[in-house]
């Protein structure tokens, strides 16, 4: 009998996501392996005990120091995960937004002073404390809507110097902020102003001198490189990727988002962590992120902003044994929101997901996709004590109840750090369910 | 020079909608008429002064006891208006979601018990109490999203004696909650199980016995009726919409949503004040619309919901002359939100609606679709006090900015409902914008 620091008991629906280690593919992806009636125990931020009330109150021992959770009821799932952002931005761009409602091309919008190549000439001129506050304010709202741990990307800066200050942005907000932050560096995000006219000296400026410099200092752990038409090509994506991998940062794609360009093919090849978009990914793509168990992280929020209805073939990749996780891509360009909520509940209209598939490809397989499955992403002792009351009974609640947030209580670490941290309110569901 | 009991200042953009009284139309659609740096003052709940910030001044009096709202430099608009919504029922419909979700189809889901009929069984065994406060906390969770008036429909009794329970509970509501509720007879949202062998049996139940008995009691303004393919005939809701007229029930519409079902051409006939989804109507049918000076209602949220991605053609309707306005139509079956916000960002997204013209949408039209263009919808003086300062220093964040509630106060009836009622806090946008 261990002395517990955290109890949440009077679970109504446990989803423990509980089995076998690593990403779930195929039907996996729908076992969320609820346990009703259930709690869980945590001691020094790790969970300690999972189970049905009777079982937890058996193995452990509460003591006056102990705090109780009382879920009345709800559904407790684990703190959901956002493998996909680029959260750290010093202005966001809502003119572009209503210009493209208005239907002016990617095209136009770049001439008229828009497009990444904004935001990279407003974080240049941004200060480190500007972007900070910003990043802060954005993490703040992911973990009120119930995201625990973010990767945040660089590639706003797409010169050494504005490419380090990001990342050392990105750390400081991963060493003070309560979401555990990984970061990854982004430098073949697009080509700056200044290398357009040579491009492939851009690629080896990236490959031979900033991941190195990123690398030497520690600031990343994945590598990440925008491989399309107009942008990186299959071949300078793969000479920038080897050399992070060099370097010891692991791969991550954008691959495949407006055109087929072979970034599914090439995430196997390097053996990418997570290959991210695949709206236009390949049959063949496909089968290559199964056999190389490559995680597709699905951006549903990005298609839906930008305006289109052509979205990720979601129930293509599940079938053929690719795990599919679900991410917001929060950026000011194309995707701007800290609500992991809303992409579950587009994953389930728009990708034709189940609950239960959004709910996993939002936690262990999001988790995964950071590389961080051995750590978070279900509820098992051992785990760090991440979790999240939903305002529901019901797990199929949280993708059909759209637009608003659903979630009343945020465990981090065994800590109450969003909702009720005294714990004696029952933050239970409420009666609209 | 009047005391006013509360200023609004430092409103960065003051969206006022100043313009011609009525819903606006075609290229009017997009005059927001913002002044820069704005100020409100309010006395009794009703506007006194709208303008610059030294206009207001120059026009009113503080005193001690007014309440003065630091707007931080952000937005400020008028308080949402929501004029399409179900929200009196008695349980949530999550499980048909994920039904639909794996493919099953409408009449699948009906078959095993689902669709509309499944909410009447629930909602006659529901009491009124319980009605009460699922119908509160769903009006609760709307003015947190900025929604200050909303029609609430009747529709999942289809007995005069249900009916008339769920119209009471709207009256409470009405009575007692701070959101303005509009009320809307729909007898004829389907065919009860009673009725389903003598369809015109029960039109002429609904036309003769409901309508006269909920008019009697005064519970409704508006008479609605779904005219669909399978439910109500083009027929039929004629001759119920006609009922209503006489009894004083001024008509609603639900048209053309799955089939273009001549419901926009009967809108204009009977001159109905709102025809609503739309979906399917036909060039004429627009056209019909357009010269009867109809409110267009169109529920994104409902069509996204259903996993669909053909929406209805808001531009075509813009450009015919249409006054087009925007709801959630939140309802447990196909549209399960509170939020005008997130309705909002999907017009822009998926309408192509400018941010403009949503919101133009959402406030001016919307309030024209329950007819209450004369008091809520724009920022004038005489009307009411009902505004929301939105946690951004631009409006085309607002449906930029998707899935999170950006309403930091909610001001009704010249009250600080949401947000810092003591005046003293400044809820100005956040440092991410």
């Amino acid at each position: 009998m261990a002395a517990v620091d955290l109890i949440v008991r009077n679970i109504g629906q446990l989803v423990t996501l509980e089995g076998p280690s690593g990403p779930r593919a195929g039907p996996a992806q729908k076992e969320l392996a609820i346990v009703r009636r259930g709690a869980v125990a945590a001691v020094d931020g790790r969970i300690v005990a999972v189970g049905t009330e009777g079982e937890v109150t058996e193995a452990i021992e509460s003591t006056p120091d102990t705090l109780v959770l009382d879920a009345g009821g709800a559904v407790v799932t684990p703190g959901f995960v956002d493998p996909h952002t680029h959260a750290v931005f010093a202005r966001t761009r809502e003119d572009e937004f209503a210009m493209r409602v208005e239907g002016k091309s990617y095209e136009e919008i770049a001439e008229a002073g828009g497009g990444i190549r904004s935001s990279v000439r407003s974080l240049r001129a941004a200060s480190a404390d500007d972007l900070l506050t910003r990043g802060r304010a954005t993490l703040d709202r992911m973990l009120t809507h119930g995201t625990t741990t973010a990767e945040v990307k660089s590639g706003y800066g797409l010169s050494l110097e504005a490419e380090l200050k990001t990342l050392r942005v990105i750390d400081t907000l991963a060493r003070t902020h309560d979401v555990d932050v990984v970061p990854t560096f982004l430098g073949a995000h697009e080509f700056p102003d200044e290398w357009r006219d040579d491009r492939d000296g851009y690629v080896v400026h990236v490959a031979d001198e900033m991941i190195p410099a990123v690398a030497g200092e520690g600031l990343a752990k994945f590598c990440d490189v925008f491989c399309e038409e107009g942008v990186f090509t299959f071949e300078q994506s793969r000479r920038i990727l080897l050399a992070g991998v060099d370097a010891g940062l692991a791969p991550k794609i954008h691959a495949d988002e407006l055109h087929a360009s072979g970034g599914a093919e090439l995430a196997a090849m390097v053996g990418a962590v997570s290959a991210d978009h695949l709206v236009c990914v390949s049959d063949d793509g496909i089968v290559k992120l199964a056999e190389a168990g490559v995680v597709a992280v699905l951006l549903p929020g990005t298609t839906l902003s930008l305006g289109k209805t052509e979205f990720a073939r979601a129930r293509a990749m599940i079938e053929a044994g690719v795990p599919v996780a679900l991410a917001t891509d929060c950026n000011p360009g194309s995707s701007m929101t800290e609500s992991m909520q809303i992409i579950v509940s587009l994953a389930s209209m728009m990708l034709r997901m189940t609950p239960a598939e959004a709910i996993t490809a939002a936690t262990v397989n999001a988790a995964a996709a950071v590389g961080l499955d051995g750590e978070i992403g279900t509820l098992a002792p051992g785990k760090l004590c991440d979790l999240v009351i939903w305002e529901v009974d019901d797990h199929r609640a949280i993708p059909y109840h759209y637009g608003v947030n659903l979630a009343t209580s945020v465990v981090k670490r065994g800590r109450v750090v969003r909702g009720h941290p005294d714990g004696r309110k029952t933050p239970g569901p409420a009666p609209a369910h």
